[in-house]
């Protein structure tokens, strides 16, 4: 069909030791999930690396070329351990520069007596790079072509990406219903196969719960048409109730 | 040093739209993280993926060349959108075949009529695959080679990785000792600059924080020789004394 929308798709980089050490519980994927998926662009990937400039490159470099669009996070802050920019620079072949317009957005933001040497490294960004507002500790992101560079911390990641979205061009957006019962996922299945064969444009999933100490099944239709997604969520209403289930439909965390 | 143990890596896999979409969060990459530290492995990267049979493929195929071991989470249940067995296969390039001792172990389980065509599924493994017990549902995970496949349900992947871990030969242990204080990143930045330099051997990271409205900054020390970490620590703490900081040993999810 000549008018559907293009799937467009990102990939997310998490920078950090202290997610791989189990030290810290990333909080951003759900949330960049679930905002990149209201403006129809699906995440397709996450990758969680360390502080090590090789391992950054060869993600951001991964990434940039099998998605439309890259998210880092984590590792711009004024510390020895902060070496997301100089990764960036190195993974694009670009010079890392001292970015003047950040200077003066930090040296608003300080004051010369506190603008040390080690804040002044939040101003390096590669060569050509454009800057990322950001509105709670001043310091600024960082965009090179399809690559946004974000702060790990959740309140400052959030406020970039709000700042960034208008960049984004999303395409055909993901709409889902998530229907639950108290029904194993082995008595399901059969069932849920042919359903997903008749409904082979929309992605059917099926994740076990454990609720009030019963075993349950979530049952998410996802898909760009809604109403393709409530045709299949009335067959399959119908089919939990042919198996002796009560269907509810669970509108909480479900995307 | 001929007596210093050999650094021990791992990369987990995790696979599953429902991440990716945002409709669940992770729970398994702490347990994990923190699990395999304490066997001397370090989990050097996390990726998560969708169910998509050419996403998994490449994903074991770059992480089970790159890291000593591999674990996966997710996709190994009864359902059309369980692919994973099919994909690990397909990446090893072995035949899927059914496993007869997990036949029998399902078989046990179920009882000849509630063991279903979906639920024999799930003793599909590669062909050669070794079987790991699953105490809380029985339909059992598989390793092949350096590749640990799991459930993503969080308490029966603790469970099996429980059941492989005599089959993990760990390196050096990471040992941490995480130092507070409501100092800002950048009033410590350049004390831990010279830090990190004079102790080459320790990864030094520093993270923010907000508490009781206050920020701060954490500083973990990371080696695997606990009197360097303890020497570099009490440097610490006399520089953020120096700097009026009041140094708080915090022992609570670090690592």
């Amino acid at each position: 069909m000549a008018d559907e929308p293009p799937i467009v798709t990102a990939a997310l980089i998490i920078i950090g030791n202290e997610i791989l050490s189990g030290r810290t519980r990333d909080a951003n994927i759900p949330f960049l999930a679930q905002r990149l998926n209201d403006l129809g662009v699906r995440l397709g990937e996450v990758r969680i690396v360390p502080d090590l400039e090789e391992a950054i490159v060869e993600a951001v470099n991964d990434c940039r070329a099998a998605f439309d669009y890259v998210f880092t996070t984590g590792g711009i802050g004024p510390t020895h351990d902060d070496i997301t920019a100089a990764s960036i620079a190195k993974a694009f072949g670009l010079k890392l520069v001292r970015n003047p317009e950040a200077v003066e957005r930090l040296h608003e933001h300080y004051g010369a007596d506190e603008l040390n040497v080690a804040r002044l490294r939040m101003a390096n960004t590669p060569e050509g790079a454009g800057l990322i507002e950001n509105p709670v500790s001043k310091a600024p992101g960082f965009f090179v072509e399809n690559v946004f560079v974000f702060a790990g911390v959740p309140t400052i990641m959030r406020a970039m990406f709000e700042n960034v979205k208008h960049m984004i061009s999303g395409g055909a957006t993901m709409r889902s219903r998530t229907i639950a019962a108290f029904l194993l996922e082995g008595e399901v299945a059969e069932g849920l196969d042919r359903l997903q064969e008749r409904y082979d444009d929309l992605e059917i999933g099926s994740y076990p719960f454990l609720r009030d100490g019963k075993l349950g099944t979530s049952v998410v239709l996802r898909g760009t048409a809604s109403e393709r997604i409530d045709e299949a969520a009335r067959e399959l209403i119908e089919h939990i109730r042919y198996l002796g289930g009560e269907p509810v439909e669970d509108s909480g965390e479900a995307r």
